[in-house]
Parts: C-alpha cells; structure tokens; sequence
C-alpha cells in the first residue's frame, strides 16, 4: 500500500494539478471554438453541409484555437488537448499512466463544460456531434480517424523533440495546421475530430453516441503507432537522459 | 498634493506619450480591419448574416489584423490594443491605474477614429454595430464575451511570460488567433468583440448602443479572471522581480 | 562628372544588380499570386464581386504571397516588393534615391510580367484591375490606400528594427498580414492594393488607368508618413549608427 | 563494380532509410490532405468549379499540409515532399542522384497509398485529378506550374540557406505559404500542383492521365530554373562548405 501511496503521490503535487488545470482550460478553449464554429455556421446556414465555406469556418477556427490551446498550456502541462495525445506520450514513456488518467479526466471535464456553455448562452441552440454519411462503415471511418490522429500525435512528437532546436518555438502552430488541414479532409466524411474528449463532450451534450466507438478507437490506435513509429524507428532516441524527450516543463514524475 | 503630482508625473514621460501614440496606432488599424471587413461583407451580400463565408472573411481580418496590432506595438507599449487587456493587466498590477486610463483613452479614441474614417471614405456606408439575436439574453451573451475575454487575455498573459523563453515569438501570432477563433465561434451570437473599445466606437459611429453593456461587463470580468488565475493559480511568480513581468519594454513606473 | 559617377557607382555593384533581382522576382510572385487568385475567383463566379468567398481568397492569396516575397527577398534586398515601402525607406534615409529608382523599377516590371504571364497562359482571361465604385471619391479612395500603406509601412519599419530583437523572425509573416486584412477591409470599396507597381502592372496589362493616381498618391503619402512617424515619434533613433536600421543586408551605400 | 556498390552504399545506411520513411509519411500526409479536401468540396458542392469557398478550402488545407510534412521531415530528409523538389536540390548538388531516386520512389508510394486509403475509406468516392480547362493549352498549363514550381523551390532554397540564421525557423511556414498561394492563383486553371507525385497519384488512383505530362516537364523544369538561379546568381555561395547549404541534416553523403 506504501508503494501504491508513494506511486500516486506525484500526481497531486502542486505542479501536477496545476498541470491539470491547464489541460482543462485548453481542452475547454479548443473545443468551444471548434463546436462553436460548427454551430455558427448551422446557425448561419442550415443546410451548412451542403456548402464548402462552413467547412472552411470549422477547419479554421480549429486550427486555430489548437495552436493557441497547446502553446498556451505548452510549458505547463505539455499541452495535451487531447486524451490521444496523451495516450500517445503514456505509450513513449513519457507520462507516466496514472497521471494521464488525470489528464483525460481534465480534457474531458473541459470538453463537456465547453460544449454546456456554448448551449446554455446560446439558448438551446443544437450542439452538433460527429457523424458519418450513411455510405461508409464505422471500421473505414476509424481508419480515417486513426490516420489523422497518427499524423496529428506523430507532429506533436517532433514538436517537442528537443534535437530540433529552435524549431521547437513554431511547434504549435504546426499542430495547429495539421488539425485544421486534417478537417478540411475529412469534413464531409469523419469530421476530422482526432479527438476523444472533442466527440464525447459533443456526444454527451447534443445527446447523440452514435458511432462514438469510431472517435476512441481510431485516434487511439493511431496516437500510439505515431509515438512508438517516432520514437524507435524514424528519429530513435540514443544517449540523451529521457528527460529530455518530450517531457513538459514542471511536471515531475 | 506633491504626491499626488509625483504619482501621476509618470504617465506624461515622452515614453508614456510614446505608448499611448502606439496603443492609438494598434487599436485604430485593428478596428479599422475588422470593422471594414464586416463592411466589405455587407456590401457584397447584404444578407451576409446568413453566409458563412462573410463570417470567414471578418474572422481571418480580426486574427490578421490582431497579430500585427499587437506586434507592432508589442516593444514599446506592451500591445494591450484592448481595454479589457488593460484591465487585465492593471489588475495583475502591471501597469498603473492613472495610466490605464491613458491607455483606455488612446484605444477608444483610435477605434471611434477608424470607424469615422471608414464612414466618411466609403461614403456613408453603414457602420455595423455588435448586437445578439433576439433569442438570447443579455446576461447569456455577457458569458459568452466574458469567456472569450478570458482566453484573449490568459493568452497575452502568457505570451508575455518571460520563463516561456523564445516561445514568446509567436505570441503576437498566438493573440490574433486567439481571436479570430473566437470570432469564428460566436458569430451569428454576440459578434465576438472581446474588446470594449472596438464595440464603443463602432456603437458611437454606427449609432446605436443596444446591448453595449455585455460588451464591457463581460470583456472586464472575463480579463480580470484570467489575470488572476495565470498569476496565481495556473503560474504563480515566484521569486522574480516585477519588472520582469509582462511589462512593456520602454513604459517607466 | 567625378562625383556624379561616384554617386552612382554603387547602384551598378554585383551586390546591387542582385538586390534588383531579388526585388523582381518577389514582386512577380506576389502580383502573380494576387492578381491570379482575383482572376480564378473571377473564373469560378462571374459575379464574384457580390461573394465574400472570393474576398477570402484573394486576400488569403494577398497574405500568404507577400509573406513569401518579402522572406525570400529579405536578406538580398530587404524585401520591399513594393515601390511605396520602398519610397518610405528613402524617405528613412535607409535607401539612396538613384538606387530606390532601380528598386522602382525591377518592382514596376516584376508586375508587368507577372500580368502578362497570367494572360498568356490562361489564353486572354481578362486581367482585372484596381477599381472604385460609383459612389465614392477618388480622394475619399486615396485617404484609404494612404492609411491602408500607412499601416503596411509602418510594420515593415517594425520588423526591420533591430531593437525588436527575436521579434524580427516572424516580421515577414506580418507584413503578409497586414496587407491580407487590409484586403478584406478594402475589398469591394478600392481594392486594397497598396502597391503602385502591382496597380500599375493589371492596369497596363488590362488596358485602364482609370483612377490610376488614386494607387499612388494614397500609397506613397501613407508611406512617407509611417516612415517619419515610426523614426522621429514613436520609436526615434538614438545613437545607434545608422547601418543598423533597416538597411537591407547585402546592400551597399 | 566496386566502385559503383560503393557509391551506392550511402542509400541504404539506417539514416538514410529513416530519410526515405520521412518523405513517405510527410508526401503521404500532404497529399491526404490536399486531394481529401478536393474530395470534401467535391461531396459537399458537387458543382464546387463554380465556387470560390472550394478553392480556399484547398488552398488552405494544402497550405498548412505542406507546412507540416516540411516541419516534420526538415532535420531528418530535409522536408522535400515533392520530386520536383528533390530535383532542384539534385541539380544544386545537395542530393547525390542515387539518393534522390529513392526518395522519388517514397514520395510516389506516399501520394499513391494516400489516394487509395482516401478512394477505400470513402467507399468509392471519386479521386479527383488535376486538369486544365478547354481553352488552355498544355504548353501554357506547364509555363504556370513551371513557373509556379520555380517560386516553391527557390523558396526551400531560402528556407535551408543557413546564411539565413533564425529566419530558417518560420522557413515550413513560408514553404506552405507559397504552395497555398499558388493554388488560389491557378485553382480553375490548372490545379497547382507544382508535384508531380501528388499528380501522379491521383491520376493513378482517379483513372486518368490526361494531361499528366505538364504536372511533370513544367514543374521539374521550374525546379532546376530556381535552383540554379538561386545559388549561382541572386546569391552565390562562397567560401562556405557544401555541408552547410541545404543538405537535410542526418543524410550521408
């Protein structure tokens, strides 16, 4: 039992639940702006999945907000956002699991507060949830989300890989354009979530689970091929202390 | 009396002039875009509430134009181009109140200015107003600015941390994103003025202050929180001195 | 005649004759890229004045474009692309005038072929020029490209000063900014040039210099006065020698 | 023979193998993007020639696509993603020519595999293919991409020069920059692919060659017009050792 205490005990430091505070205030950020974006242009036009310029809306406004939502939290909590992403960093080591549950139960948090906000001020306006056109399968749409989830957490990777250099300071917004760049692929289809707290949190509150399955399975198999093809095969780790990869700023472990 | 002379000789220093031409410059040319554009979008549909792409075109000339305000304004008076960043700022007790109130002069003063040159150049073509539609309440709508206000400023907060490093680049880039996903979010609900100052001019030329107060109250309380919950909560400043603290380079106490 | 010659011998080194080029090649790219997204909106929607969707994309076109053309010129040349920065520089005292008539000059040509490339190639599309409507006044049309260059001058002083420090990395980024917000808030009213060269380039090549002083005269005052007032007010030099502000690396006086 | 198993022992060292998988996945992963989000206008507006929301869709999405798969690769291939490029830095001699052969092969086999993982998880949606407008001949159509792939290419040049010093960080943005640019210039009139591996792989998957000589000659003739142009005349190089221009770090030579 002093074992599991001693294992446990990093996760409330001050450091810690400051951590989690900011994956809350992110995540919340990132998906306000994206589930209001979407609901702006329903408002807008309701028949908004019929013209390419909502997409355009959507796709920007969460580019966007991801770039600011991970550089804003970046050398707090490492600027997660995302529970894939945090799976992808728990598969490399780099965040031990029970403090990542504590992530995903911030990003979550965040997430659903998001998504209550944006239907309380608006006054019952409907919160829209991820779906997928009749046409294609449930396995096709968690392979598209996979696919982008890996080329989202594979980007997060080299963002924060500290044998890049400099290259590091533009890391957010990278993240943020390979998520808008992904919705813009796969609006119509997927709509580009990469993100299991995003579609729970419009899931719950729009009242609507179908396909969620779709939005978990995908991002996480995904997030932890990126993590492990990164890590062992197309950038291998050598000498360096592992506190050097890709661990954020004033977590301890 | 001496004292309070001594207290206030700070805020007539060719430096403190210095800022409040910046902080006119800043908050004349982002009004200036963000309110031309939404001019630009009236005038080509002028049912453009019911198109989302007059929402993209007003959203990306808010970020545009918010980066550049804030950088070029960012070494010499701190680019707050916003009285509710001032707020926020005076609230973390980064700048002096008697000057704050220098700065909210200079800011309204540039926005109520674009709004008259964009009136008088297009020929009295109407200055839109921020307004919220009939089914929401004011109080709902003052969240919604409140919330938004707080992301903008938690985000000026952190990209003037000094302990972020060379992070705080794109910070100019992180605040106009900020913003323009917010505008995206909130369209067709309150506009997404996030700043006092923007809403008064445009209200002042336009003619109509229906609603004005949500866009102060919001935007004030939205600011002050997020001072408070960067500086002591999420971020708390340890043992550095102030003057290392998001005060503008060049603005003397 | 000595000292004539001597004068302008400096205009004719290898290090000048490539700051030409440089100038050349990056306003080609940037007409090229601006004028031809008008022409592809044109294309798609005859009636593309009346869509702000084809707004967004030229002024997209706009900021992305001139990004790239002031990056890729900005260590030969300084990157101007534009004979008004180029006026407001040697009104800074940061260009001699012979060599800002040659700059003129590979900038007026850089455009021209980039018209006449566009029309050759898409076989006689029309090229479209710079214009204002019914309503307005060319001196109401030239206040607005005056404060428009204003503000576009005004952050190329900005990013070109070496006490900004770090800042400088993304100046490039926001010059291509402030001129894509400067389209969208100009866009049906005058266009948003704030280039002779780039007005003068689709006027020749589409066959009308209506309003053509209307592109110069706003530009090359609004230029002049950020130049003064960004060098002598704002942010006035102090004993730094001159050869660091501003001046174009690789450029010899 | 062994001399020649020699000069090829350099293209299949481990840090060339990795160079090769990161060309892969970045060419993968732009091209996902790009032809997914030509899919996403097409399903949403099948009639998406006519509208200028769907070119800024692409635009952006390729844009910030390319951004990223330069971002990811740059210190490990050099971010290349295109044959074309691969090409100019070949003709540069920064490439060895059996080394750029596999990495054409890589970023073929990306564009491919991302064309069929679109065609199969879409179940059968069309792959579009670029193509050029009846009144356009195929001469002209290679001048623009040629044209449009020498202002890529000279801008990877700019981006890699280290004489740039930190302007190389934000060098991935101004890479995609050009590329989305380009696209808004040429969307109607041919496409922008400025790569012949994206063309390539949607002409293999969407069924059709047509046209498929001009994405290839005019953008492989760009390629090697910007390459030469950049280093032996707008700025040569000089005493420096070739190790410090432009070649990816990690590649043998």
């Amino acid at each position: 039992m002093a074992s599991l205490k001693s294992r446990l005990e990093h996760t409330v430091t001050p450091t810690a639940l400051r951590s989690y505070l900011a994956e809350f205030i992110s995540t919340f950020f990132f998906v306000f702006a994206s589930v209001g974006a979407t609901m702006s242009t329903l408002k807008m036009m309701p028949d908004a999945a019929s013209n390419s310029s909502g997409l355009v809306a959507i796709a920007v406004a969460n580019a966007f907000a991801l770039s600011v939502a991970v550089y804003i939290a970046s050398n707090i909590s490492g600027g997660h956002v995302n529970p894939a992403v945090t799976f992808g960093m728990a598969i490399g080591g780099h965040i031990s699991i029970p403090m990542a549950i504590f992530y995903w139960i911030s990003q979550t948090l965040g997430s659903v507060i998001a998504c209550i906000l944006l239907k309380v001020t608006t006054v019952g306006q409907h919160v829209p949830t991820h779906s997928i056109p009749q046409e294609m399968t449930g396995f096709g749409a968690a392979i598209l989300e996979g696919v982008m989830t890996f080329t989202l957490v594979y980007t997060v990777y080299a963002a924060a890989d500290p044998r890049r250099g400099s290259m590091s300071i533009i890391g957010p917004l990278a993240i943020g354009l390979v998520s808008g760049a992904n919705v813009l692929a796969s609006g119509p289809f997927t709509g580009g979530s990469m993100n299991p707290a995003y579609s729970f949190g419009s899931a719950l509150v729009g009242g609507s689970f179908k396909n969620q399955a779709v939005y978990w399975i995908g991002p996480l198999i995904g997030a932890a091929t990126a993590g492990i093809l990164y890590e062992h095969v197309v950038f291998p780790a050598q000498q360096e202390p592992d506190s050097l990869r890709g661990i954020p700023h004033g977590v301890e472990f």
